[in-house]
């Protein structure tokens, strides 16, 4: 299962709406143990990952045991069920991770298995795989995308200097590792202040990237000029802008000819609802959103409760209390207002360090 | 010598103005390899390490080797020479791992012992007892300490919410080990707001102290209360107040009847000149400052260049933009004037991150 959740992660970014499902065959009986299919979720969701293991293992897998790291679907979609190819397959044994939360699914899958007489285990190493699918999970639960926020500060939690200074706050292997990390999500997200400051591209480089991951800017006036970088390039890969009624018309149409898909959502006190956005985000079928800033963006997910997860760069530089923050205001009136997160990992990149934490909840 | 090296450590604040040093005596011959003496500088420096190794040796200290981390002291002090001792237990070899910069041994501890036949080896892991020693030989090279600083924030940086609230940010495990650090420096260090705001004591509480670091605010006007924490504890622990001319008499008298000691030094623009202040505390004997803020007084360090490794406790919170910056103004005004730190270590302690990063030169 440990090799399941490893090739399932492989598609991360790539699936959507999809999940990202990892599958291992493995033989039994006299020649047990032997690994003779391994497949990953492939881009765009198809094939699935059950259908790429069966085809790499063939006639072995009569008899074998299949590892997969989500429940095999049972529904007609735009390829056969998995679970029918397992059974076609001849296997004898499914040990999966979780239940499909998809209501198409939600547990059919291991009942048609089990009426095919295979043996069935259930939950093998759920936790991981719940934080594995933790976006996937949380869009067909809650509706919602799964967050993380990116934070790339000096030590005393500076961006940029008093003037607007910010290149290069972190070394190239930290802004490599972003880049690795805008790969395994869906879409990446700024601000408008960002995208007005910084003119990003957003794009995946020198990674080999299949799939760019959707750039997205939260604008609600549509304010970002049309011949910046991403509207340049938003008739090669995607662009979507989150907007409300107050953006103009002739921006509105300006950027339709760019080839950006626009998303209007319901204002709040003059700026995009947040929630309201990432639920149309979410429906629009993404599952996991890597938001890059800037600091009144980030402010604004948090005060919603919408961040999932941060990812903190700290560089081994100090800037002053002149510097911006790296956070805009969050209303914390008393420290026990103040979100309490939990840490998952802290690893040195390069010259700097990448810790990350889960928000509650 | 890496034994020698972890024996030393167990000095750290307790033996300035003295060096800390580890000594351990191991056999050869025949009977080769056995630790026969281990021996560490005891707290106000004496005895010496050698002479506890030696002791705990006795006769089978003939014809051994000792491991030095740094020379045997040549001249007679309080105690007779160690280098003396090292030739009268009869050692046949001294491995040592590093030149005494005291102006009374540099280089004839090792010279007295190769005088008397014995084979001496020098430079063994130097750079590792450099580190170990970075206070007792910046103290002497300089005439400066080697200051470490703390800083304990949240991810974004905030040390309080708006209205001051600061405790507690970071966890028990994170203050437990603060105290551990206020054990292995000679001082403690704040500045006058800190003293204000916090009215705190300083003291290292349940660690079986031997020894309590000196306790010290840099307070140009002895503004700090005479009815405070430390302005009670005065007389049972050592307080000084480190203050210019501008400090009022009834202040020094009241304070110096608390029993704590008053360092006058220049004032540069209405403040205490920090380097002077440094100067005066490495002529006391100090060798290991751990400052401990506010954020003005590191700003001010960090500026005069006076800063020498940063302990950085990130607790997993965030307070946002309106709370109180981890660290003043720097004077930044492009990112090339950023101090630029080099990483040492990052480690989780309990709920928080500790990262430890060395200043430049
Ligand atoms: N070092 C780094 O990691 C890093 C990363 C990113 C950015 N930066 C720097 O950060 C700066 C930009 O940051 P910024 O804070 O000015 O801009 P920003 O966060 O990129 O843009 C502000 C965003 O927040 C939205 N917003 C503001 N108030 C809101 C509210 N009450 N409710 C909902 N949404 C709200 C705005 O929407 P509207 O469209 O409605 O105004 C806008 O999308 C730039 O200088 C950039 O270089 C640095
Ligand atoms: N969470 C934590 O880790 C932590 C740690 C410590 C403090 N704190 C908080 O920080 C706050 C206090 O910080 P603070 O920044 O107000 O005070 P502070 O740094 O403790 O005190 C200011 C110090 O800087 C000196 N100073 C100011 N400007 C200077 C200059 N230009 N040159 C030399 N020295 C100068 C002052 O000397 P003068 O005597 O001449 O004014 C004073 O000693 C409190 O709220 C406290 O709770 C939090």
């Amino acid at each position: 299962m440990r090799t399941a959740l490893a090739l399932a992660a492989r598609g991360l970014g790539n699936t959507w709406p999809n999940p990202a499902v990892g599958c291992v065959i493995v033989t039994r009986g006299s020649d047990a143990g032997r690994i003779v299919g391994r497949g990953w979720t492939q881009p765009g969701g198809r094939p699935h990952a059950e259908r790429r293991a069966l085809d790499q293992a063939g006639a072995v897998a009569r008899g074998a045991t299949a590892y997969v790291t989500l429940e095999p679907c049972a529904h007609h979609g735009h390829t056969p069920p998995c679970a029918e190819g397992l059974i076609a397959a001849g296997v004898a044994r499914v040990v999966s991770a979780l239940t499909d939360p998809d209501p198409r699914v939600g547990g059919r899958g291991h009942a048609m298995l089990r009426a095919a007489g295979i043996e069935v285990v259930e939950q093998v190493m759920a936790a991981e795989a719940r934080a594995l699918n933790a976006g996937f999970l949380k869009r067909v639960e809650q509706g919602l995308p799964f967050v993380t926020l990116k934070l790339a500060s000096t030590l005393d939690g500076r961006i940029a200097t008093h003037s607007g200074e910010s290149r290069w706050i972190t070394g190239p292997a930290a802004r490599r590792a972003v880049h690795a990390m805008r790969l395994a999500h869906d879409a990446v997200l700024v601000g408008s202040g960002t995208a007005r400051a910084d003119d990003p591209d957003l794009t995946v480089r020198d990674m080999g990237a299949v799939r760019q991951p959707v750039r997205i800017v939260i604008d609600s006036r549509l304010s970002h000029a049309l011949d910046s970088r991403l509207g340049r390039t938003a008739g090669q890969h995607p662009v979507w802008l989150v907007h409300t009624d107050a953006a103009p018309l002739a921006a509105r149409q300006g950027w339709s000819a760019t080839g950006a898909r626009l998303i209007a959502v319901p204002s709040d006190g003059g700026h995009v609802d947040l929630r309201a956005a990432m639920q149309a985000l979410a429906a629009e079928g993404l599952t996991r959103i890597f938001c890059e800033g800037g600091a009144d963006l980030a402010a604004g997910l948090i005060r919603a409760g919408l961040v999932d997860e941060l990812a903190q760069f700290s560089a081994g530089a100090l800037i002053g209390a002149e510097g911006r923050a790296a956070l805009g205001p969050l209303g914390c009136a008393a420290l026990a207002d103040a979100p309490r997160l939990t840490l998952l990992s802290a690893t040195p990149v390069g010259a700097d360090v990448l810790t990350r934490w889960s928000f509650p909840g």
